[in-house]
Protein backbone atom coordinates (compact mmCIF):
# COMPACT_ATOMS: atom_id res chain seq x y z
CA UNK A 1 0.00 0.00 0.00
CA UNK A 2 1.65 3.26 -0.71
CA UNK A 3 1.66 6.29 1.25
CA UNK A 4 1.28 8.50 -2.14
CA UNK A 5 -2.91 9.06 -1.51
CA UNK A 6 -2.95 9.29 2.67
CA UNK A 7 -4.63 12.24 2.87
CA UNK A 8 -3.00 15.28 5.18
CA UNK A 9 -4.42 17.64 7.22
CA UNK A 10 -3.93 20.86 4.34
CA UNK A 11 -4.23 20.50 0.60
CA UNK A 12 -2.20 23.29 -1.28
CA UNK A 13 -4.68 25.31 -3.51
CA UNK A 14 -4.41 28.49 -6.08
CA UNK A 15 -6.31 30.99 -4.77
CA UNK A 16 -7.51 34.80 -5.60
CA UNK A 17 -6.77 37.46 -2.87
CA UNK A 18 -9.19 40.12 -3.63
CA UNK A 19 -8.31 43.06 -1.21
CA UNK A 20 -10.55 46.39 -2.68
CA UNK A 21 -8.77 46.78 -5.73
CA UNK A 22 -5.65 44.91 -5.49
CA UNK A 23 -6.18 41.31 -6.75
CA UNK A 24 -3.85 38.79 -6.02
CA UNK A 25 -2.78 35.21 -7.69
CA UNK A 26 -1.24 32.89 -4.71
CA UNK A 27 -1.07 29.59 -3.41
CA UNK A 28 -2.95 28.76 -0.02
CA UNK A 29 -4.01 25.58 1.99
CA UNK A 30 -7.05 24.74 2.36
CA UNK A 31 -8.22 22.74 5.37
CA UNK A 32 -8.68 18.66 4.37
CA UNK A 33 -12.48 17.33 4.59
CA UNK A 34 -12.67 13.99 4.13
CA UNK A 35 -15.35 10.56 4.86
CA UNK A 36 -13.86 8.27 7.51
CA UNK A 37 -15.71 5.10 7.59
CA UNK A 38 -15.36 3.55 11.55
CA UNK A 39 -15.89 -0.15 11.56
CA UNK A 40 -16.79 -2.02 14.84
CA UNK A 41 -15.78 -5.80 14.97
CA UNK A 42 -16.08 -8.14 18.40
CA UNK A 43 -15.51 -12.07 19.17
CA UNK A 44 -17.88 -13.62 16.77
CA UNK A 45 -18.99 -10.51 14.95
CA UNK A 46 -16.73 -9.68 11.91
CA UNK A 47 -16.57 -5.87 11.27
CA UNK A 48 -19.64 -3.69 10.45
CA UNK A 49 -20.12 -0.61 9.45
CA UNK A 50 -20.93 1.67 12.69
CA UNK A 51 -20.69 5.63 11.45
CA UNK A 52 -19.16 7.57 8.34
CA UNK A 53 -18.16 11.09 9.57
CA UNK A 54 -16.63 14.06 7.36
CA UNK A 55 -13.00 14.80 9.24
CA UNK A 56 -9.86 16.27 9.05
CA UNK A 57 -7.46 13.27 8.30
CA UNK A 58 -5.04 12.70 11.38
CA UNK A 59 -5.53 11.19 14.81
CA UNK A 60 -7.94 8.63 13.23
CA UNK A 61 -7.77 6.24 15.55
CA UNK A 62 -8.45 8.30 18.63
CA UNK A 63 -11.36 9.27 16.95
CA UNK A 64 -12.68 6.46 16.18
CA UNK A 65 -12.21 5.31 19.67
CA UNK A 66 -13.50 8.43 20.84
CA UNK A 67 -16.30 8.25 18.87
CA UNK A 68 -17.46 4.91 20.26
CA UNK A 69 -17.01 5.98 24.17
CA UNK A 70 -19.47 8.50 23.71
CA UNK A 71 -21.90 6.17 21.30
CA UNK A 72 -21.44 3.67 24.52
CA UNK A 73 -19.97 0.76 22.51
CA UNK A 74 -16.72 1.46 24.69
CA UNK A 75 -16.63 1.63 28.43
CA UNK A 76 -13.74 4.79 29.88
CA UNK A 77 -10.95 2.68 30.77
CA UNK A 78 -11.37 0.01 28.13
CA UNK A 79 -8.92 -0.43 25.95
CA UNK A 80 -9.69 -1.99 21.83
CA UNK A 81 -8.13 -5.06 21.54
CA UNK A 82 -6.52 -3.18 17.93
CA UNK A 83 -7.71 -0.38 15.72
CA UNK A 84 -6.37 -0.21 11.83
CA UNK A 85 -6.71 1.04 8.92
CA UNK A 86 -8.73 -1.32 6.61
CA UNK A 87 -7.23 -3.35 3.83
CA UNK A 88 -9.99 -4.46 2.23
CA UNK A 89 -8.71 -4.87 -1.31
CA UNK A 90 -12.30 -3.43 -2.74
CA UNK A 91 -11.71 -0.01 -1.41
CA UNK A 92 -10.06 2.33 -3.96
CA UNK A 93 -7.16 3.86 -3.26
CA UNK A 94 -8.39 6.89 -2.57
CA UNK A 95 -10.64 5.26 0.32
CA UNK A 96 -7.88 3.17 1.71
CA UNK A 97 -6.84 5.76 4.67
CA UNK A 98 -10.45 6.46 5.22
CA UNK A 99 -11.97 3.38 6.54
CA UNK A 100 -10.89 2.56 10.47
CA UNK A 101 -11.69 -0.92 12.39
CA UNK A 102 -11.56 -0.77 15.79
CA UNK A 103 -11.62 -4.23 17.38
CA UNK A 104 -12.68 -5.15 20.88
CA UNK A 105 -12.15 -8.06 22.75
CA UNK A 106 -15.59 -8.37 24.38
CA UNK A 107 -19.04 -7.32 22.87
CA UNK A 108 -19.85 -4.22 23.45
CA UNK A 109 -22.33 -2.65 26.14
CA UNK A 110 -24.19 -1.02 23.68
CA UNK A 111 -24.98 -2.40 20.33
CA UNK A 112 -24.29 0.25 17.80
CA UNK A 113 -25.71 -1.67 14.86
CA UNK A 114 -28.65 0.82 14.13
CA UNK A 115 -25.91 3.79 13.35
CA UNK A 116 -25.33 3.00 9.96
CA UNK A 117 -24.73 7.10 9.22
CA UNK A 118 -23.12 10.01 7.75
CA UNK A 119 -22.20 13.00 9.76
CA UNK A 120 -20.99 16.12 8.44
CA UNK A 121 -17.81 18.07 9.41
CA UNK A 122 -20.32 19.54 12.13
CA UNK A 123 -22.17 16.60 13.31
CA UNK A 124 -22.66 14.69 16.42
CA UNK A 125 -25.15 13.19 17.24
CA UNK A 126 -26.27 11.39 14.30
CA UNK A 127 -27.59 8.27 14.05
CA UNK A 128 -30.39 7.93 16.37
CA UNK A 129 -33.75 6.64 14.65
CA UNK A 130 -36.25 8.99 16.48
CA UNK A 131 -37.02 12.19 18.78
CA UNK A 132 -36.72 9.99 21.73
CA UNK A 133 -33.03 8.58 20.55
CA UNK A 134 -31.88 11.95 20.18
CA UNK A 135 -31.88 12.32 24.40
CA UNK A 136 -29.78 10.61 26.61
CA UNK A 137 -31.25 10.76 29.94
CA UNK A 138 -29.80 8.21 31.92
CA UNK A 139 -26.46 9.35 32.84
CA UNK A 140 -25.31 9.70 36.28
CA UNK A 141 -23.89 13.04 37.38
CA UNK A 142 -20.45 13.31 36.41
CA UNK A 143 -18.29 13.48 40.33
CA UNK A 144 -15.77 16.72 40.40
CA UNK A 145 -14.13 16.72 43.69
CA UNK A 146 -11.68 20.01 42.89
CA UNK A 147 -12.22 23.44 41.88
CA UNK A 148 -10.67 25.65 39.35
CA UNK A 149 -10.06 29.64 39.33
CA UNK A 150 -11.40 32.40 36.65
CA UNK A 151 -8.13 33.17 35.82
CA UNK A 152 -7.54 29.40 34.32
CA UNK A 153 -10.54 29.66 32.87
CA UNK A 154 -9.97 32.74 31.14
CA UNK A 155 -6.49 31.83 29.88
CA UNK A 156 -7.51 28.67 27.85
CA UNK A 157 -8.55 29.69 24.40
CA UNK A 158 -5.33 31.22 24.18
CA UNK A 159 -3.67 27.99 25.34
CA UNK A 160 -5.86 26.49 23.22
CA UNK A 161 -4.87 28.25 20.19
CA UNK A 162 -0.95 28.03 20.56
CA UNK A 163 -1.21 24.55 19.89
CA UNK A 164 -3.38 25.00 16.60
CA UNK A 165 -0.53 23.85 13.92
CA UNK A 166 -3.45 23.86 10.80
CA UNK A 167 -5.29 26.64 12.19
CA UNK A 168 -2.15 28.60 11.76
CA UNK A 169 -2.10 27.31 7.93
CA UNK A 170 -6.11 27.89 7.19
CA UNK A 171 -7.51 30.04 9.60
CA UNK A 172 -10.39 27.72 9.69
CA UNK A 173 -10.32 24.57 11.27
CA UNK A 174 -12.09 23.90 15.29
CA UNK A 175 -10.21 22.66 18.25
CA UNK A 176 -10.45 21.43 21.59
CA UNK A 177 -7.98 20.66 24.38
CA UNK A 178 -8.26 18.71 27.95
CA UNK A 179 -6.57 20.52 30.95
CA UNK A 180 -6.12 19.68 33.98
CA UNK A 181 -7.08 21.99 37.36
CA UNK A 182 -4.09 23.40 36.80
CA UNK A 183 -4.14 24.65 34.05
CA UNK A 184 -1.46 22.22 32.50
CA UNK A 185 -2.44 21.16 29.01
CA UNK A 186 -3.02 17.34 28.56
CA UNK A 187 -4.17 16.69 25.13
CA UNK A 188 -5.30 18.67 21.98
CA UNK A 189 -6.70 17.74 18.53
CA UNK A 190 -7.94 20.17 15.58
CA UNK A 191 -10.17 18.91 13.13
CA UNK A 192 -13.25 20.68 10.63
CA UNK A 193 -15.81 18.89 12.65
CA UNK A 194 -15.79 20.38 16.43
CA UNK A 195 -17.67 17.16 17.84
CA UNK A 196 -14.95 14.94 16.03
CA UNK A 197 -12.35 17.10 17.74
CA UNK A 198 -13.68 16.37 21.22
CA UNK A 199 -14.19 12.57 20.03
CA UNK A 200 -10.57 12.83 19.22
CA UNK A 201 -8.75 14.08 22.89
CA UNK A 202 -11.43 11.90 24.62
CA UNK A 203 -10.31 9.28 22.05
CA UNK A 204 -6.17 9.96 22.96
CA UNK A 205 -7.27 8.71 26.49
CA UNK A 206 -9.30 5.78 25.07
CA UNK A 207 -5.77 4.21 23.57
CA UNK A 208 -4.09 4.95 26.56
CA UNK A 209 -2.12 7.91 25.17
CA UNK A 210 -2.91 10.46 27.85
CA UNK A 211 -4.80 10.49 31.29
CA UNK A 212 -7.27 12.20 33.12
CA UNK A 213 -10.19 12.05 35.44
CA UNK A 214 -13.59 14.06 35.89
CA UNK A 215 -10.97 16.94 37.54
CA UNK A 216 -10.80 18.15 34.17
CA UNK A 217 -11.71 20.99 31.47
CA UNK A 218 -12.74 20.20 28.16
CA UNK A 219 -12.39 23.58 26.20
CA UNK A 220 -13.63 23.85 22.60
CA UNK A 221 -13.05 26.81 20.02
CA UNK A 222 -16.65 27.12 18.85
CA UNK A 223 -20.22 26.86 20.52
CA UNK A 224 -21.52 24.41 22.42
CA UNK A 225 -24.38 22.31 21.15
CA UNK A 226 -26.27 19.29 22.40
CA UNK A 227 -24.06 16.78 20.97
CA UNK A 228 -20.46 18.30 22.68
CA UNK A 229 -21.78 17.90 26.28
CA UNK A 230 -23.49 14.67 25.22
CA UNK A 231 -19.93 13.61 24.65
CA UNK A 232 -18.26 15.31 27.69
CA UNK A 233 -21.12 13.20 29.67
CA UNK A 234 -19.88 10.50 28.18
CA UNK A 235 -16.24 11.21 28.99
CA UNK A 236 -17.23 11.85 32.57
CA UNK A 237 -15.27 15.32 32.08
CA UNK A 238 -16.68 18.18 34.96
CA UNK A 239 -15.66 21.37 33.05
CA UNK A 240 -16.62 22.40 29.87
CA UNK A 241 -15.34 25.94 28.76
CA UNK A 242 -16.38 27.25 25.46
CA UNK A 243 -15.20 30.33 23.25
CA UNK A 244 -18.53 30.43 21.48
CA UNK A 245 -22.27 30.52 23.59
CA UNK A 246 -24.31 27.55 24.51
CA UNK A 247 -27.65 26.07 23.16
CA UNK A 248 -30.36 25.46 25.53
CA UNK A 249 -30.33 21.73 25.39
CA UNK A 250 -26.76 21.78 25.85
CA UNK A 251 -27.67 23.57 29.03
CA UNK A 252 -30.29 21.38 30.01
CA UNK A 253 -28.16 18.59 29.77
CA UNK A 254 -25.28 19.80 31.44
CA UNK A 255 -27.56 21.18 34.44
CA UNK A 256 -28.82 17.66 34.87
CA UNK A 257 -25.35 15.79 34.60
CA UNK A 258 -23.57 17.80 36.82
CA UNK A 259 -21.50 19.75 34.52
CA UNK A 260 -20.13 23.43 34.84
CA UNK A 261 -20.60 24.88 31.59
CA UNK A 262 -18.93 28.04 30.31
CA UNK A 263 -19.20 30.07 27.52
CA UNK A 264 -18.44 33.61 25.62
CA UNK A 265 -15.00 33.06 27.22
CA UNK A 266 -12.94 36.05 25.29
CA UNK A 267 -10.35 38.55 27.68
CA UNK A 268 -11.14 38.93 31.30
CA UNK A 269 -14.91 37.97 30.97
CA UNK A 270 -17.00 34.70 30.35
CA UNK A 271 -20.42 33.47 31.45
CA UNK A 272 -21.38 30.83 33.59
CA UNK A 273 -24.48 28.75 32.60
CA UNK A 274 -24.51 26.00 34.93
CA UNK A 275 -22.82 24.43 38.16
CA UNK A 276 -21.11 27.95 39.17
CA UNK A 277 -20.08 25.92 42.51
CA UNK A 278 -17.00 24.38 40.59
CA UNK A 279 -15.45 27.95 40.43
CA UNK A 280 -13.65 29.27 42.93
CA UNK A 281 -14.47 33.16 43.53
CA UNK A 282 -18.49 32.90 41.80
CA UNK B 1 -53.46 21.92 20.80
CA UNK B 2 -52.57 24.73 23.13
CA UNK B 3 -49.24 26.93 22.22
CA UNK B 4 -48.19 26.47 25.52
CA UNK B 5 -45.10 24.28 24.81
CA UNK B 6 -44.46 25.57 21.38
CA UNK B 7 -40.69 26.43 21.38
CA UNK B 8 -39.23 29.63 20.66
CA UNK B 9 -35.86 30.87 19.03
CA UNK B 10 -34.63 31.36 22.41
CA UNK B 11 -35.20 30.70 25.86
CA UNK B 12 -34.26 32.61 29.21
CA UNK B 13 -31.62 31.51 31.50
CA UNK B 14 -30.22 32.95 34.51
CA UNK B 15 -26.47 33.16 34.04
CA UNK B 16 -23.11 34.31 36.29
CA UNK B 17 -21.06 36.57 33.91
CA UNK B 18 -17.49 36.69 35.63
CA UNK B 19 -15.16 39.47 34.11
CA UNK B 20 -11.92 39.32 36.44
CA UNK B 21 -13.03 39.94 39.77
CA UNK B 22 -16.55 41.04 39.42
CA UNK B 23 -19.00 38.51 39.49
CA UNK B 24 -22.61 39.78 38.30
CA UNK B 25 -25.74 36.99 38.65
CA UNK B 26 -28.19 38.15 35.82
CA UNK B 27 -31.15 36.91 32.76
CA UNK B 28 -30.13 36.04 29.77
CA UNK B 29 -30.97 34.59 26.37
CA UNK B 30 -29.91 31.60 25.45
CA UNK B 31 -30.23 29.96 21.19
CA UNK B 32 -32.74 27.04 21.31
CA UNK B 33 -31.63 23.85 20.26
CA UNK B 34 -34.34 21.25 19.45
CA UNK B 35 -34.62 17.96 17.50
CA UNK B 36 -37.19 18.12 14.86
CA UNK B 37 -38.23 14.91 12.57
CA UNK B 38 -39.16 15.14 9.04
CA UNK B 39 -42.04 13.14 7.70
CA UNK B 40 -42.57 12.43 3.96
CA UNK B 41 -45.34 11.52 2.17
CA UNK B 42 -46.74 10.69 -1.06
CA UNK B 43 -50.01 9.05 -2.21
CA UNK B 44 -50.32 5.69 -1.69
CA UNK B 45 -47.37 6.31 0.68
CA UNK B 46 -48.48 7.16 4.43
CA UNK B 47 -46.26 9.92 6.34
CA UNK B 48 -42.73 7.76 7.07
CA UNK B 49 -39.73 9.24 8.54
CA UNK B 50 -36.97 10.83 6.41
CA UNK B 51 -34.72 12.49 8.46
CA UNK B 52 -34.08 14.13 12.89
CA UNK B 53 -32.30 17.23 12.56
CA UNK B 54 -30.96 19.68 15.95
CA UNK B 55 -32.84 22.91 14.63
CA UNK B 56 -33.79 26.59 16.09
CA UNK B 57 -37.19 26.37 16.23
CA UNK B 58 -38.48 28.78 13.49
CA UNK B 59 -39.51 28.39 9.96
CA UNK B 60 -40.06 24.72 10.37
CA UNK B 61 -41.75 24.13 7.19
CA UNK B 62 -38.98 25.71 5.65
CA UNK B 63 -36.33 23.71 6.79
CA UNK B 64 -38.52 20.68 5.69
CA UNK B 65 -38.95 21.53 2.10
CA UNK B 66 -35.06 22.57 1.85
CA UNK B 67 -34.22 20.09 3.10
CA UNK B 68 -35.92 17.51 1.01
CA UNK B 69 -34.93 19.75 -2.42
CA UNK B 70 -31.17 18.85 -1.02
CA UNK B 71 -32.15 15.21 -0.95
CA UNK B 72 -33.60 15.33 -4.28
CA UNK B 73 -37.15 14.21 -2.96
CA UNK B 74 -38.21 17.73 -4.06
CA UNK B 75 -37.27 19.18 -7.37
CA UNK B 76 -36.79 22.94 -8.01
CA UNK B 77 -40.30 24.62 -8.79
CA UNK B 78 -41.83 21.36 -7.46
CA UNK B 79 -44.74 22.66 -4.43
CA UNK B 80 -45.18 20.22 -1.85
CA UNK B 81 -49.06 19.24 -1.92
CA UNK B 82 -49.14 20.37 2.17
CA UNK B 83 -46.80 20.68 4.70
CA UNK B 84 -48.09 20.88 8.31
CA UNK B 85 -46.85 19.86 12.18
CA UNK B 86 -47.91 15.97 12.86
CA UNK B 87 -51.20 15.87 15.22
CA UNK B 88 -50.23 12.25 15.78
CA UNK B 89 -52.04 11.92 19.66
CA UNK B 90 -49.23 9.39 20.38
CA UNK B 91 -46.62 12.18 19.94
CA UNK B 92 -45.66 13.74 23.86
CA UNK B 93 -46.93 17.82 24.28
CA UNK B 94 -43.25 18.67 23.95
CA UNK B 95 -42.83 17.06 20.95
CA UNK B 96 -45.76 18.32 18.89
CA UNK B 97 -44.08 21.53 17.07
CA UNK B 98 -40.63 19.13 16.69
CA UNK B 99 -42.53 16.48 14.13
CA UNK B 100 -42.99 18.19 10.37
CA UNK B 101 -45.06 16.65 7.68
CA UNK B 102 -44.45 17.58 4.08
CA UNK B 103 -47.08 15.34 1.52
CA UNK B 104 -46.26 15.63 -2.02
CA UNK B 105 -48.71 14.88 -4.94
CA UNK B 106 -46.54 12.93 -6.75
CA UNK B 107 -43.82 9.58 -5.78
CA UNK B 108 -40.56 11.53 -5.06
CA UNK B 109 -37.66 11.49 -8.05
CA UNK B 110 -35.30 10.32 -5.02
CA UNK B 111 -36.59 7.63 -2.72
CA UNK B 112 -35.96 8.91 1.27
CA UNK B 113 -36.39 5.89 3.11
CA UNK B 114 -32.49 5.08 3.60
CA UNK B 115 -32.21 8.02 5.42
CA UNK B 116 -33.84 7.87 9.07
CA UNK B 117 -31.24 9.33 11.06
CA UNK B 118 -30.46 12.41 13.15
CA UNK B 119 -28.31 15.46 12.47
CA UNK B 120 -26.57 17.49 14.82
CA UNK B 121 -27.30 21.16 14.72
CA UNK B 122 -24.04 21.53 12.34
CA UNK B 123 -25.27 18.88 10.45
CA UNK B 124 -25.71 18.23 6.55
CA UNK B 125 -24.63 15.37 5.11
CA UNK B 126 -25.94 12.72 7.52
CA UNK B 127 -27.67 9.68 6.72
CA UNK B 128 -26.02 8.37 3.62
CA UNK B 129 -25.00 4.85 4.42
CA UNK B 130 -21.43 4.27 3.16
CA UNK B 131 -18.33 6.27 1.32
CA UNK B 132 -19.51 6.01 -1.85
CA UNK B 133 -22.87 7.45 -0.70
CA UNK B 134 -21.41 10.59 0.34
CA UNK B 135 -20.85 12.10 -3.09
CA UNK B 136 -23.29 13.68 -5.70
CA UNK B 137 -21.24 13.87 -8.33
CA UNK B 138 -23.71 13.91 -11.22
CA UNK B 139 -25.09 17.34 -10.87
CA UNK B 140 -24.49 19.35 -13.87
CA UNK B 141 -22.56 22.73 -14.18
CA UNK B 142 -24.92 25.34 -12.19
CA UNK B 143 -25.73 28.41 -15.15
CA UNK B 144 -25.28 32.13 -14.27
CA UNK B 145 -25.58 34.38 -16.78
CA UNK B 146 -24.15 37.58 -15.10
CA UNK B 147 -21.58 38.69 -12.73
CA UNK B 148 -21.31 40.14 -9.10
CA UNK B 149 -18.41 43.15 -8.52
CA UNK B 150 -16.35 42.96 -5.20
CA UNK B 151 -18.34 45.48 -3.15
CA UNK B 152 -21.23 43.70 -3.44
CA UNK B 153 -19.36 40.54 -2.11
CA UNK B 154 -17.82 42.79 0.87
CA UNK B 155 -20.81 44.11 1.91
CA UNK B 156 -23.28 40.87 2.15
CA UNK B 157 -21.75 39.72 5.72
CA UNK B 158 -23.01 42.77 7.52
CA UNK B 159 -26.35 43.03 5.13
CA UNK B 160 -26.75 39.46 6.46
CA UNK B 161 -25.75 40.45 10.38
CA UNK B 162 -28.10 43.10 10.27
CA UNK B 163 -31.20 40.78 10.08
CA UNK B 164 -30.01 38.46 12.39
CA UNK B 165 -32.68 39.22 15.42
CA UNK B 166 -31.30 36.12 17.34
CA UNK B 167 -27.91 37.08 17.14
CA UNK B 168 -28.47 40.13 18.58
CA UNK B 169 -29.85 38.61 21.55
CA UNK B 170 -27.81 35.52 22.01
CA UNK B 171 -24.25 36.13 20.19
CA UNK B 172 -24.32 32.98 19.00
CA UNK B 173 -26.26 31.84 16.15
CA UNK B 174 -25.74 31.11 12.25
CA UNK B 175 -27.84 32.56 9.53
CA UNK B 176 -28.05 33.00 5.34
CA UNK B 177 -28.96 34.83 3.00
CA UNK B 178 -29.66 34.99 -0.40
CA UNK B 179 -28.81 38.25 -2.59
CA UNK B 180 -29.71 39.02 -6.19
CA UNK B 181 -26.59 40.64 -8.30
CA UNK B 182 -27.59 43.56 -7.57
CA UNK B 183 -26.89 43.33 -3.43
CA UNK B 184 -31.15 42.95 -2.74
CA UNK B 185 -31.42 40.97 0.21
CA UNK B 186 -33.93 38.07 -1.06
CA UNK B 187 -34.47 35.92 2.15
CA UNK B 188 -32.88 35.31 5.24
CA UNK B 189 -32.95 32.67 7.92
CA UNK B 190 -31.12 31.64 11.45
CA UNK B 191 -30.71 28.44 12.51
CA UNK B 192 -27.80 26.95 15.77
CA UNK B 193 -27.07 24.68 12.48
CA UNK B 194 -25.37 26.56 9.66
CA UNK B 195 -26.57 23.78 7.77
CA UNK B 196 -30.25 24.12 8.42
CA UNK B 197 -29.66 27.99 7.14
CA UNK B 198 -29.23 27.13 3.70
CA UNK B 199 -31.90 24.87 3.80
CA UNK B 200 -34.41 27.50 5.23
CA UNK B 201 -33.53 29.75 2.28
CA UNK B 202 -33.85 27.55 -0.43
CA UNK B 203 -37.26 25.91 1.52
CA UNK B 204 -38.35 29.74 1.22
CA UNK B 205 -38.34 29.69 -2.31
CA UNK B 206 -40.10 25.91 -2.64
CA UNK B 207 -42.84 27.40 -0.56
CA UNK B 208 -43.18 29.94 -2.55
CA UNK B 209 -42.41 32.56 -0.53
CA UNK B 210 -39.68 34.21 -2.12
CA UNK B 211 -38.00 33.70 -5.57
CA UNK B 212 -34.20 33.59 -7.58
CA UNK B 213 -32.68 31.94 -9.82
CA UNK B 214 -29.02 31.02 -10.05
CA UNK B 215 -27.44 34.69 -10.37
CA UNK B 216 -27.96 34.92 -7.17
CA UNK B 217 -25.91 34.99 -4.14
CA UNK B 218 -25.83 32.37 -1.31
CA UNK B 219 -23.99 34.04 2.27
CA UNK B 220 -23.32 32.14 5.13
CA UNK B 221 -22.43 33.40 8.24
CA UNK B 222 -19.43 30.52 9.29
CA UNK B 223 -17.55 28.17 7.44
CA UNK B 224 -18.04 26.20 4.44
CA UNK B 225 -18.21 22.13 4.42
CA UNK B 226 -18.91 19.67 1.50
CA UNK B 227 -22.54 19.65 3.31
CA UNK B 228 -22.96 23.55 2.58
CA UNK B 229 -22.01 23.51 -1.03
CA UNK B 230 -24.05 20.33 -1.91
CA UNK B 231 -26.98 22.09 -0.68
CA UNK B 232 -26.19 25.37 -3.12
CA UNK B 233 -25.80 22.59 -5.88
CA UNK B 234 -29.11 21.18 -5.04
CA UNK B 235 -30.59 24.51 -5.34
CA UNK B 236 -28.36 26.00 -8.00
CA UNK B 237 -27.11 29.15 -6.66
CA UNK B 238 -24.30 30.16 -8.95
CA UNK B 239 -22.50 32.09 -5.98
CA UNK B 240 -21.27 31.54 -2.43
CA UNK B 241 -20.27 33.68 -0.08
CA UNK B 242 -18.82 33.00 3.79
CA UNK B 243 -17.37 34.94 6.45
CA UNK B 244 -15.38 31.69 7.46
CA UNK B 245 -13.02 29.68 5.28
CA UNK B 246 -14.11 26.00 3.07
CA UNK B 247 -13.36 22.77 3.19
CA UNK B 248 -10.72 20.97 0.35
CA UNK B 249 -14.31 18.92 -0.40
CA UNK B 250 -16.21 22.17 -0.87
CA UNK B 251 -13.71 23.59 -2.75
CA UNK B 252 -13.45 20.27 -4.80
CA UNK B 253 -17.78 20.24 -5.44
CA UNK B 254 -17.85 23.65 -6.01
CA UNK B 255 -15.08 23.77 -8.62
CA UNK B 256 -16.89 21.16 -10.40
CA UNK B 257 -20.19 22.39 -10.63
CA UNK B 258 -19.39 25.82 -11.71
CA UNK B 259 -20.32 27.30 -8.51
CA UNK B 260 -18.09 30.97 -7.38
CA UNK B 261 -16.96 30.14 -4.09
CA UNK B 262 -15.36 33.23 -1.68
CA UNK B 263 -14.70 33.00 1.83
CA UNK B 264 -12.60 34.88 4.63
CA UNK B 265 -15.32 37.37 3.31
CA UNK B 266 -14.28 40.25 6.31
CA UNK B 267 -13.70 44.14 5.67
CA UNK B 268 -12.39 45.05 2.25
CA UNK B 269 -10.99 41.96 1.83
CA UNK B 270 -12.16 38.08 0.51
CA UNK B 271 -10.55 35.26 -1.28
CA UNK B 272 -11.90 33.61 -4.54
CA UNK B 273 -11.36 29.36 -4.22
CA UNK B 274 -13.17 29.08 -7.55
CA UNK B 275 -14.14 30.34 -10.93
CA UNK B 276 -13.29 33.66 -10.29
CA UNK B 277 -14.54 34.57 -14.26
CA UNK B 278 -17.67 35.25 -12.51
CA UNK B 279 -16.81 38.78 -10.37
CA UNK B 280 -16.18 41.75 -12.60
CA UNK B 281 -11.96 42.91 -12.46
CA UNK B 282 -11.00 39.46 -10.82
Amino acid sequence: MSDARRPGPTVRRSVVEVDGAEVLRRPDFVVTEEPMEIRLAWPGHAATRVAVTMRTPGADFELAAGFLLAEGSLAIGQRPRSVAYCLDRALSRDQRYNVVTVELDRVPERHPSSRTTTMSSACGVCGTESLDGVFSPDASPVPVAGSVGSDLIVALPQALRERQPVFGRTGSIHASGVFGFDGSLVVSREDIGRHNTVDKVLGARQLGTVEFGSDAVLCVSGRIGFDIVTKAVAGRVGVVVAVGGPSSLAVELAERSGITLCGFTRGTRYVVYTHPERIRGV
